[in-house]
Parts: C-alpha cells; structure tokens; sequence
C-alpha cells in the first residue's frame, strides 16, 4: 500500500496538533492515531478513534465512586482474573474506531461479527477505486487435502503464474467494462447496477467501532492459524494496536484465550489419569478418533 | 427460477407429512412452508420454520399466566395499538427462519441488518454454483439525476443489450476461470482463494432467522420504494409471507409504518396553521428548500 | 445530592489536569466530564468518557479518505438528512460513557435497552449504601384514571403525607434489618442473600456505555412525556449533555424524533382531504375511536 | 409452587389438542409444553413454545439445498465438532420462549444476558401478587470467607430463624402498605410510584424468547458452581428441557462446555512438562499464586 502525497500530508496534519482533554488517555495508542498500517497488497487499518484504556477496565469493574480504595488488587492482576473468568462486560468499556481499507471478500466474512458498527463505502452512490487483491506468489496455495475449508501445500511456479495472471486479466477486464458501463458520457448504467460486476478482490472500505470485548472475540477467531490468510493478516495488523493500546488486556488475552486450550470433560478425565501414570486410550475415555488426535495435539 | 425434479420431489415429501405438536400453529403461514417462492432470475425465498402469530403477540403483551381475562381489548385493536406506540417486544415473541437464494450484492445489504441469525454458503469448504443475477432488460436504468444512489430512465435498447453482453461475458469468462483454478485434476487452487474471481452477481444461500419487530424493521427500509430493486423484490416476497403468517401485526405495519408518514417538528407547526387555513412558507417555517419539497410531497 | 468533600476533591483533580490528545475533541462535553448532574433526591449522571462529536458522524457517512472533498454539503445539512431518512449507522460512530446512580426500580426499566454496556455495583460483593429514593411530595400521584399506566391528579396533603411516612418508615426498617443480617459480628448473612430484603426504591449505580444512535433512542422513549417521572429525568439530564456534545445531531433529533409526529396512512388520507376543505370523520377515514382521539391532538 | 385449578385446567387444555403442522417437531420437548417446572418456593419455568432441534443445527450448518448429501457425518458427530471449535451461528438456529416466575433480585442478574427477547409483568400496569421468596432454611448461608460474591457455611438454627423471621415480617410489613398505597377506595397512589415499596425477593414474571446458542451461554454461567443457587436452579431446569429438546447439543453442552476447563498459555507448559515427569512450580510457570491454585484445582 502506497499512499498519496495528499494522503500522507493530512494524516500528518491530523497528527501535528494535539488538543487538551480531560478524558482518560492511552499513550501507547496516540502514537497509532491516523497512521495507517499496511496490510496486503493495497489494504490497511488506520485508528481513527478510541475510548478508555486498562484502568477504564478496572474502574468498570469496581464500580466505585471514582477510584475507589476497598480493592488492594493491582489493575494488572484485577485484569487477569476477569480474563480468567469470563467477566466480559468491564472490558466492553473500552471501544476502538478503526479505519479499514479491504477486499470484498475479506469484508464479507469480517462483517458476521455482528456486535460492531459500520459505514462502509457505498458503491450505490460512489465509484470504487481500480484495485484489487492479487496475492504475493507465497500465498498461493492448494486446496488442503486434509482440512475442507483451508490451503495446504504452495502451487508450483507455473501454476502460480497461471493464476495471477487470470486474477490479474480478470480484475481489469472486469474493472474496464464496470468503468465503461457508468460512464456519463456513454452508457451512464447506473452505479448500484454497474457494481455487480466486479469480482470480491476489489477493495472496499469501512469505519468499524467496536468495543474490547467483542474486539477480543474477534482476534480470537481471526487471528487463529485456523483464519483464512487475509483476514488473519488484518487481525495481526490490529493485534499490534490493541498491545499497545490496553497492555495488560491484551496480555492476559493472549494467556488465556489465543494461547489457551479448552478441554472437554473427557480430556479431563484422561489428563488426571496420564498425571498419575496410568495408560489411556481414545477408547477407554470415549473420545472419537478425531477428538484423541485433537488432544493429542494439544498435549504435546 | 426452475427447482430440479430432485428438489421439487423433496419440497413435496416435506410438504407430505404433518406431524401433531402443541405448539401455536398459524394456518395461514403453514401452505408456505418449505415451498420457494421466485425472486429475480434464479433466486427464492422459502419459509424453514416459524414461531408464534398474532395471538403470541398479544400473550406478551398480557404476559398474565395463561389467556388471561382482565383484557376487553380484542388481538387486533391490542396488536395496532402496540404498534402504534412503538412497543417492540411483544412483536419479538415471534419468530421466523427462512432460506434465501440471493445475488451476492445484495446479500451485502442484507447482512447489515445485525439483530438476526445466519448461516451462508460456504465458499471456503464448498464450490458455488454457476448461476449469476442477469438483469432484465426492463430493470437496467441509468444512474438518477435527481438521487445519487439511484437508478432513472430505462436505458436504450442498444445499451441495454451492451450491458447485458457485459454481463454475461464477464460472468461466464470469471467462472469458467473459478473453476478451472479449483479443479482438483488441475491447478487445484484453494477455494478460498478462487472464490475472489467471482463478480457480485453471482448467487449465494444462506438460512436467515429473525424475530418479527426486527424483520418488520428490515421490510420498512427495504420493501421502501428507495431501496435497490434487488433487494426489494426479496422484501416484497417476505411481506406477502408476513401478511399470511401475522395478518393483523402485518395490516398494523401497513397502516403506522409501511404508509405512514413521519413530520417533523417545523412541520407539524406548518400543517397546523394550513389547517387554520394560513399561508406557510419554507421560510416561515424554518424548513430548508429540500425538508419543504419533502413536506410538499407528504401532503398532496 | 450533596457530594461529599472527598468525591468533590476527586472530581476537581480529575478535572484539573488535561492531557493532550490527537483524538477529535468536543469542547461542549469536556465541561461536563466528570461532574455530578444532579437528578432526584440523591441520583446523579456524570459522563466519564466520550467518543466523537458533529463532525465524527459526517466522517462515517461520508466514509472518504480523510476529510473528503466530494460532498459539497454542510455538516449540519447532512447530519438532518441523515436524521430525517433514518441512516441510523453514521450516528453509532460516536460514543458515550456515563456514571448514574439511580433508584433500583429505574434501573430495571432502563435495563431494558439492551444495546449497550452496563457495570452494575454488585450487592453479592459489596454493601449498599443507606439511600432511598424519597419522592418529592409534588412528585406523588394518584393512578391516572385515563391511562391504565401513569399517574393522574397529585394526591391531597394528607395522603402524600401517608404515603411518604410509609416509604420512609419501610426503607429505614428493612435497611436496619439488612444491616443486621449482614453483619460479620452478628449473624454474618451473605449479602447476596441479605439484598433481597431491600426495597426497590434503593440507590444503585452503574457505568453505562452507548453509541449516540441507540442512546437517541433511548431519548425518545424515556424523555418523553409518557415516560415514568422517575427516569424523565434521567433522559432530561443526558438530553443537556448531548446537546452540548454533539449540537446539530441533537436539534435534528428535536425536530425529527422528540417533536415529530408519526401519521399513520388513514390520518395521511384525511389530512390531505381536510388540507383541500373537505369534511372527514372517523367512519370515513376508518380510524377507531381511538386512532381519531390521537389523531385530534396531533393535529390541534 | 402449587398451581391453582384453575391454572393446571387451562394447562390441561393446552395441552390436549395437537393441531398438525409441517414443521420440525421435537417430541422431547413437547412433553414439556406449557407445564410449570417448579422452581424455589413460588418460582417456576414453564416451555411457551420452540423452533427447530438437534437436525435443525445440522441442517444450518450445512446449508445446501434441503437435506444435503455430500456430508459423510453423521448429526451427532457434526454438532460435537461445531461445539467443539466455536462454531455458533448454526446453535442460533433453534429458538425456545420460556415463561419464568422469578424472584426480581434474581431477575435483576438474568436480564444481564441482553441477546434475548422479554416481556416482563408490568407493575407499572399491574398489581404484583403477594408472592416472596423465602429461602428454605438449607439455603440460608453465612458471607463466604474465601470467595468475596459467595456464600459460606450454613447458619446456626437461631440465626437461620432470625433470617426466616426478618424476611417474611418486612415482606408481609411492605406488601401491606403496598395494597394500602394503592387501594382505590383509599390512597390511590399510581402503582408507578406504589411499586418502590417492595422489596427484591417479590416474584415477578416474564416471557422469555432465546437462541440456542445464547441460551447455552447462560446455562454455562448460571448452571455453574459459582453462580447464585437461586439463579443456579432455573438454570437447572431449564438444562433439563435442553436436554430432551436437543439432546446431542446439550451431550456436546456437557462435554465441551460445563465439564471443559480452558487452560492457559502457561498451565500448558507446566502441563506438557509434567506429563514428561518433571517437577514445575508456581515460580518456574510464571504463575501468580492464585491461578496456581486453580490449575492445581483443575488437575486434581
């Protein structure tokens, strides 16, 4: 992503004046604000906005009049153990506004979390600009032949070629007959028509609000090695912001959700008997054979 | 759109066999259920499965253990004076799933609707059909003049037939190149990297469950006569099914919702003194050129 | 409410240091952060943080790069249009938080807006305070004869005098008793069980957090003259804050929600025939009495 | 709870009429239908209706076209992997509505759960009954030493019988004055205002309409050990339902759910390390003491 002069003067303008406020404020986030970090090939996240920090949480959570003096707990370890135990709603004090420039078929799984805010570009009222999402050669891959809905092994150099250049023909074709229809000048479709005929690389963009609960859900699921490549590459671009926005949120949510396994009620059984040494089997703890290859995963 | 003899013979065997339950059962939705009703040139609507009607409506309402008797109003004086009101639970009591066939553009205006639940098509794990929305020659007009994210005049005959080459061309040229990139015997692509190639007119599917405050909500915007064409041939197929499934709630958001009118505050002074029988004027009344012209439209 | 001097002190200092920021700054809305609005005997509002302001909605609906340049409409026009034709998303772009200690039986209705972020003072972990909402003797009414859920005439002296020595009598005697039962050198009773012996005229308070769209919303409902006195007030309070925060969005919602009016299609039809002279009734309109009634007071 | 005849005979005839229908019908849970689950003292939980079962998850999850044949699984193995890898949306699929007669200080934590439908009695319209809660002397307990928002061990007798005395002479004390307040030949105070005057543990009802997914949330919150017995036992019975309605969820609920534990990034560590036979300690895993003890907790 390359961004015009223009562009970079006013984020820079945006940047060079800082003004007075009462509210509570995140250093490690200012430095974020309106910079806009780059993600795939034309894509980016810009922070245009945000509310709270890892003290707003503790607040929420103790609910006192002002800071309050009954709790002796740090805001650190008071923040690990609502992570620990599922207690969202402090963290659903904080809220993000992010500026977001992605494909369309990024957008389109993206917008199923469905606790957010959203204005996205309208392409009923506005013309979408020329370009599209055509992966680096590295992130070509075959379908997996062991996961139905993932990649596995890289293309051969031909047949990466080969795809480029279709998504590459594809896109301008596409694009040029999209251009042609609405031109003013010529057959002036109009644009709420025109727009069905370009492909789901094209980028679109949105403002997305949401708040660090949901965001954290979000993460979760996106930022997984699970997640399809593009939109796991937006979560780890975010993930940097939330780190420096909320630190001990963000740290406990590594501990115990990215980096945190759950294990089903027979697991449990079959830990607390491998803890004491005896032998156990898929059978004997009534797991599948998918299940037992899961834990197996998980354990080693 | 055509149901294959496979599709139709399962519509009818589901259709073929009744079963008892308790439950509320209303008569009128009940012949729609699983039938698809046609929407644009290959999508549907059909009813999956329902829950409550009018009288669910009123049970909330009361909330009295039972069918209480303290009430004299009867269902439909209740239901209208509900809706007349604004009171939105008692109308969430009901509920409704329903599994819609419908060209991607306009899958991404609908999902903006949050209160409801879904489940699409997977592109990721599944391969999508060869089936693309072509417009009819009569549904392809140019960009308005007077709305900026509408359509006006019909076009030419001659542009209308280069608009249709395009669309066709290009839709048929990017599957042809979807599908040689996922064939397994070939490059072997991942899905969901190919599925990027695929314009927004193509189909998806999903099964869309919501209650009927939110559904109704979703048909006022989107059965509106500024709403896309596209969309509102689908909300015009779901309002028929809510007039069956919930006559007297459907007739209510007829009357304060679907054909009522909203005036504001400079209006309503306006409309005061015409009645008096005064002479008004935009200026007069504080309202803008364009509120003026709006208000203008509201009463004549 | 008084404060006493700690809290005074903590809102001085919280107030007396501001901090630069790159964010968007409302000046109207810093002047009241932090402090206490008073509301009823001893409930206040305090915004605590905030998120945007006028100019954060046109942002959203404008949805450029950046300021943007297309859009030749003013701020303020556009944030009426968006009003006047219900795009609700651009409003949910700007954020609130609020502290409210209010009455136990309000906050079970406000509640009941389920979009948005709520920390409650937990009474299984913490002790209520001795503060009960005593109303005003102006403020206690007689059940409205006309409208089977409000309040009609005040109550004569006497009666008011009854019913405040009752309120009084029973807060102080089941607040001594919750005392008893909870305290740890007498019968230890756990406070999630000692807090049920409380009226529901106590005090509790909350963190509330809500994006500007929904708490419009709440606005209309609660600030309306329908509204029960006890969370009128509230809204009355938050509608000055709003006002301040984000001007323009607040007369649009004056004169498009607070002071408009909904129509319905019959009253549509008899307005048009009453605006060109003509005679219409109930029957001829086929309004129900009721409808007719509204439909007068709309109008005169 | 003891249902007066009257009650039990309109149930009676709920329930003796089946009417046919096209839908999906589980006969799990039409042996619920309409009956009261009895719960606490005057409490219970009563099925008003449902949408869609265990087939119907699977149906979602597989959204082709009717029933689909392309998948090998068999439904009850689709559903553990669904639950098993966070897959929710197809558990939005089912729909239950519950009436429930609760206490209110219990129906204060319940509505905290916001992705549901409610109607809840009016007091505002309404003369509650005189209906309280009153513990059973087993479930009156001391403040829990160890865990702040709990409860410990059993009262004394005497105690138990100061508690038992104290609630029900302020309950009857309150109610009282209630019906004295806004006796219509008397005061005739609005029952908006009347209300405040009764304490938390009155019961008051509601209808309560939710998804599957969000109501196995709630089930796992307030089915816990750590939850407030008096929530934990509605949440128990509606397990029950869960269980004859949808059985191979609820099976997968258990497994993946209520009998999981989720393990941190560093209870991993330790954990592999162990399995390998080696000593870890508090220290070396970068524990704090406390979620030591809880691993310890889960691992015994």
């Amino acid at each position: 992503m390359s961004l015009t002069p223009e562009q970079q003067a006013e984020i820079d303008e945006l940047r060079s004046s800082p003004t007075p406020t009462l509210r509570v404020v995140s250093d490690g986030i200012e430095k974020h604000l309106y910079k806009a970090i780059p993600v795939l090939d034309h894509g980016f996240v810009r922070v245009i906005d945000y509310m709270g920090d890892d003290a707003a949480i503790c607040q929420a959570a103790r609910v006192s009049y002002g800071k309050g003096t009954k709790s002796v707990q740090n805001d650190e370890g008071l923040i690990r153990y609502l992570m620990r135990h599922w207690h969202s709603t402090p963290f659903e004090m904080c809220e993000i506004k992010l500026h977001v420039k992605l494909p369309v078929f990024v957008a389109r799984q993206w917008i199923r979390h469905r606790t957010a805010n959203v204005n996205e570009y309208s392409a009923r009222y506005s013309i979408l600009d020329r370009e599209f999402y055509i992966p680096a050669p590295e992130h070509i891959n075959a379908q997996s032949v062991v996961n139905n809905q993932g990649r596995g092994e890289v293309l051969s150099p031909e047949q990466t070629a080969q795809v480029l250049e279709v998504l590459k023909a594809d896109s301008a074709r596409c694009y040029d007959n999209y251009q042609n229809m609405i031109d003013e000048d010529g057959i002036g479709l109009a644009r709420e028509l025109a727009r069905m005929n370009l492909p789901a690389n094209i980028y679109t963009q949105w403002y997305w609000k949401v708040d660090l609960h949901n965001l954290l859900h979000f993460l979760r699921l996106r930022a997984d090695a699970h997640a399809q490549y593009e939109i796991r590459v937006y979560a780890d671009a975010i993930c940097q912001v939330v780190a420096d926005w909320a630190p001990a949120a963000y740290k406990a949510f590594e501990d115990y959700r990215m980096g945190a396994v759950t294990m089903s009620a027979q697991m449990m059984v079959a830990l607390r008997l491998m803890l004491k040494g005896e032998e156990v089997t898929a059978e004997s703890t009534g797991m599948s054979a998918r299940e037992w290859r899961e834990f197996q995963d998980m354990i080693s």
